[in-house]
């Protein structure tokens, strides 16, 4: 079977959906025509594919009836702009970025959920949860089968590229001017980020809790298909090009058996467990991988029922791209 | 009364030890001679002390019996050797190291528990605990009158001055390296730290835990007198040079009064409360100064019974050489 689809990207000159464009090469995924799509300023660039410069063209101006399946990578407010004019015109909707509610567009992870897909009807609309939800949810999701979990606490310690470019090219200006010992005027971010960790990534709503971190809250109870989850989130944005880390503990029911936590670890799919005594980083392992890490499995310090994780992944590849043509790769299955 | 006191300082080359010598002369700590102690190794060098430079000698052949308190902020092997030579001698103990049990030198925080002291017997054996102790006691304490507090979930990102200068000059050594595009070769850190988030600060026992996550568990017990306190901890070295970071979240027994927080918060001695919206950060607000800063006062998202925090502190003066001092002014009350 030689099946091919035409697709669109929207948002394709940020990093994550330069990110998608890169993974859809790499995995074959069968291209006919690729549309590049942006906002009317990043019209008229171009990202490279197949050994060709594709021209980005502006989205208000798409025939979303040319394309089958399009990645939502821009902002919320385009997702919902957009996507309903997309599955109108019969184009699928992976959307990345959190602009539609879980009703809409049920958050896929293909190694939890990806059965889901053949229940709902064509053209798809799906979410690609955010980068910290697919990290976490496939750590926990594996673990459901040995803990009655509670509660989740988690600190997301994000890289500065989960802000785009602009959050990179920040630090790395702010790094450069402290240690030439010039003085810092912060541009992107509101304070100095170099040397430093802001308390949060995002504005806070009335009760102080930033967009991401709800996000978070809600795509773990619908992943681990557990709504009444207790979740505590806390989004930190650390100094860090590439590559978020998280602490996660957990609260069970009963006491935690670790050799069956680690077992459960080991054999799921898209984690690479570190042994004990190691552990892995975001530069060190995770940047570039499709894997997400996980490390430093122990129990409480004198709480058997408590379990404790360091999970730390690639925000831009499994994070965001990778899932999102792993779910497309679902998709096609059904257009077959 | 013009009484003056004979005061040791044992490590006293290290970041820590320099910091209280510092802050005895900036608070005018009534210090008749001066005497600065410090391994074989260190011995020789000198530090600057109301303008003249004192020399440092070495603590294996001092004579304890010369000086009224000595402060140990060398590490907790040095305590256990040269603590009880200096009581036997008459010379009373402030050890930063928690190189004793609390029985021996139970932890003050002087806007904490300061009143314990004068049940003391002269010669004082006082701890002063961790530097992430001290900030979360002093943000803990003052919310036990408003919340009944049934668990505490930290995570502690550390500044790499926690580590020694060591920490400080290889952090620097390996952004240039890097910034310049030079193979990076780590030699303090077991890995890369620059632009990275190592998952761990110290070695782990057999079970997991480093050093520093038992002893915060432990100093939060004691400093709120709560010894069934269940304490999660993760500590995480990050590429920040002064200054800890730490997101709290706590389950209570009943839905949180953040009114009554706040309240609690903006009252305490050695907080300062950031106002809602803004939050503190290490390198903007707590580096340099005496209090511990807190911010991000939240609810859960939709747990009443949670509440979350973002605290950060200078790691080297209240979390060490600050409370150390106050500890001594306490003491020599006694003395006079």
């Amino acid at each position: 079977m030689n099946q091919s689809f035409d697709i669109a990207v929207i948002g394709a000159t940020g990093t994550v959906g330069e990110t998608i464009v890169q993974i859809l090469e790499e995995r074959n995924f069968p291209v006919a025509q690729l549309h590049l799509l942006a906002s009317i300023e990043s019209a008229g660039h171009s990202v490279p594919f197949r050994g060709k410069n594709v021209r980005v063209r502006e989205v208000d101006e798409f025939d979303f009836s040319k394309a089958q399946v399009a990645f939502f990578a821009a902002g919320p407010a385009i997702t919902r702009s957009y996507a309903a004019r997309a599955t109108a015109a019969g184009c699928s909707v992976i959307d990345l970025s959190g602009g539609l509610s879980p009703e809409e567009a049920p958050n896929v992870i293909p190694e939890i959920n990806g059965a889901l897909i053949e229940s709902y009807g064509k053209p798809f609309q799906v979410g690609s949860p955010s980068p910290s939800g697919a990290a976490l949810a496939l750590t926990l999701a594996p673990l459901l089968a040995v803990l009655d979990i509670q509660r989740v606490s988690v600190t997301a310690c994000l890289a500065v590229s989960s802000q785009g470019r602009e959050g990179v090219s920040e630090l790395a200006r702010q790094t450069t001017e402290l240690l030439n010992v010039r003085p810092l005027e912060p541009r992107f971010f509101d304070r100095q980020m170099a040397f430093n960790l802001l308390a949060q990534v995002g504005t806070p709503d009335a009760e102080g809790h930033v967009p991401l971190e709800k996000r978070l809250v809600a795509e773990l109870r619908e992943l681990l298909a557990l709504p009444l989850l207790k979740v505590c989130a806390a989004s930190v944005q650390a100094p860090v090009f590439f590559g978020d880390s998280f602490t996660v503990s957990l609260v069970t029911a009963a006491p935690v058996d670790l050799a069956a936590v680690n077992t459960a670890l080991e054999s799921a799919a898209g984690i690479e467990l570190v042994e004990a005594g190691d552990y892995p980083t975001a530069v060190g392992d995770a940047v570039g991988q499709d894997v997400v890490y996980v490390g430093r499995v122990r129990s409480g310090i004198d709480d058997p029922c408590e379990l404790n994780l360091w999970v730390t992944s690639d925000n831009v590849r499994k994070g965001a791209g990778l899932n999102a043509v792993q779910v497309a790769e679902l998709l096609i299955k059904d257009y077959v």
